[in-house]
């Protein structure tokens, strides 16, 4: 079966941002064994869209068309996709009556302007959206079934996986699904990872791969056999060992797995955050049930901070410094003490541009673990290269202290990327 | 001038990588006032690639292709561009002793599959890759250029800067250089900005476009010409009024143009987060610098932690409820009393999936704004439907009402998607 995917917009050709949503589908197709042909990239002109929608309906089966049904002028795939079929746009009474309903249920008045997105090429079949304005839409051209929808990610993602897999599922009678298992893992580079499981046989109905996630990476193992992966998932995560953060089985990202560490221990964690200013909490905050275990963060930018929030002493942030495992020890004890709390975790470090020194450069970082009965702490140097990504891995290793505490195993990990911090 | 971009590789159509190559290639060219018509992505597959090299050299005048250049046998980039143009594939000689030099320098020998990489389409332009063994090549085929280069990331992108570019730019003459200028608004959806400016006067030199960056919506204008877009600017920041946050020329980010007030007031900042879990705290420290304006902030996530950290009362908690005016209010005031700050910002709401009621659906938030000499407060319903979201949308709010006091416009906008919340 041929399938490709268009995507449009004058955002993707000048690179002003990346085409998340067809790697996406990609992998939703990917993941049910189907591998589109060709994807395109063209921009908000009427001529190049009706010639690609001409071309492609006379050599695929399915086409996916991402973008372009906005309000605006500049959004052209209805009219465009009317014109390649030389029919008229018309309006559409029924999606235009769900939208005034849409706008009534927010208490606003629906633009005229919005009239435009009920204008559809006639004869097609409206994709209903949950989330948004923008139907989407459905009709067979020359040999293909062609799908649009609207480029606003979980709007596009949600019309694809509740209406359109299912109505080409049905329309093909596909049923050849392929199973996804992801070991994620943090602390390793793509090639330690690739030397550590280098014995670990293959078998030829199975595809690995690897995904970059940083700092995360990703082992990802498909088949159509659940019994393969699961006999060699098995294996590589014995290789992996305490490198493995969580696998697909048991949760989606390192948040949520603390959470169920933490909720399964009934205990109660606090935060004090220094450069990482809050991206902890945050990361924890973004799962529902957080509030079960985390109990409180304090975000101790000022050294002033950490003396009134987390009781670290003037002497300590003087004879130390800010940036010290002396700071994070008291910053979690303090933490903890705070929220009376099970668990503390503390990060304070350099995360640059500016603020390093020969003795401690920009990527110097401490951090430190109150557990309930004692504290563990340790100084590395991250790749200072970029604050953001300091910020991140420096997030990821306090998480990954807590993480294997809580299971039982070291908690100091060796890092590829960040070796300990030495006074020289 | 017609341009196309291929990317090959089946980590690419499974959806397993992102293509940062084209996105990358893309910003290039539009940074030289260029777009492509058409970025194509294919798998390994002769055929495929044989049939649109083809194509693509009847239609256009540069074709860059990326990928599929490696010793391995589903590498086939040069085989298919051999193949289009009807030629053999031929071995390069000097390709292969610079080859043999780069494998003796790191003291390994070349393997026999390496050779591959020295076969080149007979005829063509070696182009030398200063990172790696894959040459890159060029040649003219029909109307069109064609420069092949290694999919490797910083291979590729060196290949373009000191080889690929200086070659287009004399080949074609290029020297229609674009300028760009964003206007960030937060408040309005696209139809509503729309209808805001549509008594400006397009220019037809000038391109206008939006981009959404949820929940900020960026309004684009794209010249050649600065006059041109600095006068069109004008007109739209005037119509959009205090809709727009911040323009290109002043920041990158509303975290940035916060940071940019707060330092020429010379003024300080704290925070006390609830459902925005230190959301706030870290997009304003992803800013380097942001400790010369902010002191602290505290996540006080459970009622405890609102009382220990930020002095609110127990009477007004159970009278008025965590998710309320009044406990906002207190929370911004204890934030600013604890930091001794000039500022501080409270949120507290519901970010769902649970913890809703009739009376406070999920998405219902309430923010304080606590200034040198008074405190600000609303209530409102944010759309609900993403926990995710909610939070971003609620930092947005927060920032905002900062901002707006900052600049000495209404404190409380008029938010297209937060109705205020109303006691039924």
């Amino acid at each position: 079966m041929k399938i490709e995917i268009i995507s449009t917009g004058d955002e993707l050709i000048t690179g002003q941002i990346l085409d998340t949503n067809a790697n996406w589908l990609c992998q939703q197709l990917f993941s049910q064994g189907l591998q589109p042909q060709r994807l395109h990239t063209v921009a908000d002109n009427l001529n190049d869209l009706v010639t690609l929608f001409t071309e492609a309906s006379q050599r695929s089966d399915i086409v996916l068309v991402n973008g372009g049904l906005g309000p605006t002028s500049d959004d052209l795939s209805a009219q465009a996709a009317a014109a390649a079929m030389h029919v008229p746009v018309e309006l559409n009474q029924a999606w235009l009556d769900v939208m005034k309903q849409k706008f009534a249920e927010r208490g606003r008045v629906m633009a005229k302007t919005n009239i435009k997105q009920a204008m559809l090429p006639q004869g097609c079949d409206v994709i209903d959206n949950a989330n948004g304005t923008a139907c989407g839409f459905s009709f067979t051209f020359n040999q293909a079934r062609f799908y649009f929808t609207p480029g606003v990610p979980h709007e596009f993602k949600h019309m694809f996986s509740t209406q359109i897999w299912p109505d080409i599922a049905t329309r093909f009678a596909l049923n050849n699904k392929l199973v996804q298992y992801k070991i994620t893992t943090f602390g390793l580079g793509e090639s330690a990872i690739d030397a550590l499981i280098q014995d670990v046989t293959i078998p030829a109905q199975l595809h690995l791969g690897y995904r970059t996630a940083s700092p995360e990476i990703e082992v990802k193992l498909i088949s159509s056999d659940a019994d393969i992966i699961k006999q060699v998932a098995q294996q590589i995560e014995q290789k992996l060992a305490d490198y493995v953060i969580f696998t697909s089985d048991e949760s989606d990202s390192s948040a949520e797995k603390i959470q169920h560490l933490m909720l399964a221990k009934q205990a109660t964690l606090a935060l004090a955050e220094s450069c990482t200013g809050g991206m902890i909490a945050s990361s924890l905050v973004a799962i529902a049930g957080s509030s079960g275990y985390l109990d409180r963060a304090m975000v101790t930018y000022s050294n002033q901070a950490k003396q009134d929030l987390v009781q670290v002493s003037a002497d300590t942030l003087s004879s130390h410094g800010a940036v010290s495992e002396a700071t994070a020890i008291e910053m979690a004890q303090g933490a903890k003490l705070s929220a009376k709390s099970d668990y503390a975790l503390s990060v304070t470090g350099i995360a640059g541009p500016g603020g390093g020194s020969a003795l401690k450069p920009v990527g110097t970082v401490a951090f430190a673990l109150a557990t309930p009965t004692e504290t563990y702490s340790q100084m590395l140097v991250l790749p200072g290269k970029n604050r953001t990504m300091t910020r991140k891995i420096a997030c990821a290793i306090a998480l990954d202290m807590l993480r294997r505490h809580l299971q039982g195993l070291a908690v100091y990990g060796h890092y590829d990327f960040a070796p300990k911090w030495q006074a020289h």
